[in-house]
């Protein structure tokens, strides 16, 4: 019996992946957006000419790849950032975890100076609104002693939405989101620089000075930079 | 009977996530690299304590998230990148692929210049020697007037490289990847131009001159990035 099963295994598996495919452009060409509520696996048979099994197959496959995800006993719904992964540059798989949050360091002076540049010569009013609310917000998690990783993040992903680069904007949250979940960064010691820094970003971003914004987004993360390798020569002793 | 199997599915269906998980783990605490075969769908069953099934579906998960993959009739294999998404940005659900190609440009230049400042500094002997041999290769096949994305991907993938950099040496390929992916790039106009530009990059890189090799870096991308508006700019007419 294990070898049949096998064989039927092989005819019936990529048949799921084209469905899954199928599924992807029905998204994209659709524009299902965030949160739409695909049809039921019944509908999507029909429409896809194939057997519920079969959907269902490519739905697993479409869940783990971030393009969908199911809402127990509502439906199957397109994600937050369809086919974003969760850990794209495959960082979990990274054995050295140390190197690696210097590493990230050094990707962020390479990219961030240069995306407050960029988002100083295309800042909107409403994209200045914004800042000023999260650099509030974030001052107040501060004043509180509360945790303000969230804010933080938020702060770095809005300048990078001031680009209008859609790229970019992909991009930084990766970044972030790898650091938060890959290291430990808890910045006790420059809480009231956090706060400073932000706020002198956002002047100058508001002043459409880009030359600035780049020189305080390089300090600001040299400050960071210099944190982490403090931590880490802390540990070693 | 629907009611029922729903019900069914969903008390199994977290079950083959968390294995997968699980699969994860073992493939990065054992350092099984690219290339090394699984143990076997009953061994793996017998090493996590769940059924065959399960680590079937485990397995499913992880062919989708690029982990593993599977060669037919000879077993499962972890993947050459465990866990690099073929499209990490989500960019193929962006619609404006004329926005997208220069937003690409754009991230390149933010990006690749500064890299090639980078490994000018950290360069290895046998670094130069790679990188000389793959200008050979895209050479010759500029004057055979054949296809050479391969041989331009690979000579950006490399330099890259030497930058020693683990996040860098991830980003830069899935850059590339995506461009190649969902652009029409070729660059009739630029052969001779892209072989000299390469030539004189890996001399400043080998120098050591870090400066040069940077401005070289940004002169090469510009011509792309004139390449490609002047085609789009064609296309509107």
């Amino acid at each position: 019996m294990g070898k049949q099963l096998k064989t039927l295994q092989n005819v019936a598996k990529q048949l799921p992946e084209q469905v899954a495919i199928q599924i992807k452009d029905l998204v994209k060409n659709n524009q299902w957006e965030a949160g739409y509520k695909l049809p039921n696996e019944f509908e999507m048979a029909e429409m896809l000419g194939v057997g519920r099994g079969t959907v269902r197959e490519a739905i697993k496959i479409l869940v783990a790849q971030n393009v969908v995800e199911i809402h127990r006993g509502s439906g199957t719904f397109v994600c937050e950032k369809p086919g974003v992964s969760d850990d794209p540059f495959g960082l979990s798989f990274i054995l050295d975890q140390q190197k690696l949050a210097l590493d990230m360091c050094e990707i962020r002076m390479i990219i961030e100076p240069q995306i407050a540049e960029l988002a100083a010569q295309r800042v909107t009013k409403e994209n200045i609104q914004n800042l000023r609310e999260i650099c509030k917000q974030l001052k107040t998690k501060v004043e509180n002693n509360e945790d303000y990783t969230n804010e933080d993040r938020n702060f770095h992903e809005t300048i990078a939405r001031c680009t209008n680069n859609q790229v970019i904007e992909q991009l930084v949250p990766l970044i972030h989101k790898s650091i938060t979940l890959f290291m430990d960064v808890t910045k006790t010691q420059l809480k009231q620089q956090t706060v400073d820094d932000h706020y002198m970003l956002v002047e100058a971003i508001e002043n459409h000075d880009g030359l600035k914004a780049k020189e305080i987004m390089m300090a600001h993360i040299q400050h960071n930079q210099t944190n982490i390798k403090n931590k880490q020569l802390r540990k070693e002793k």
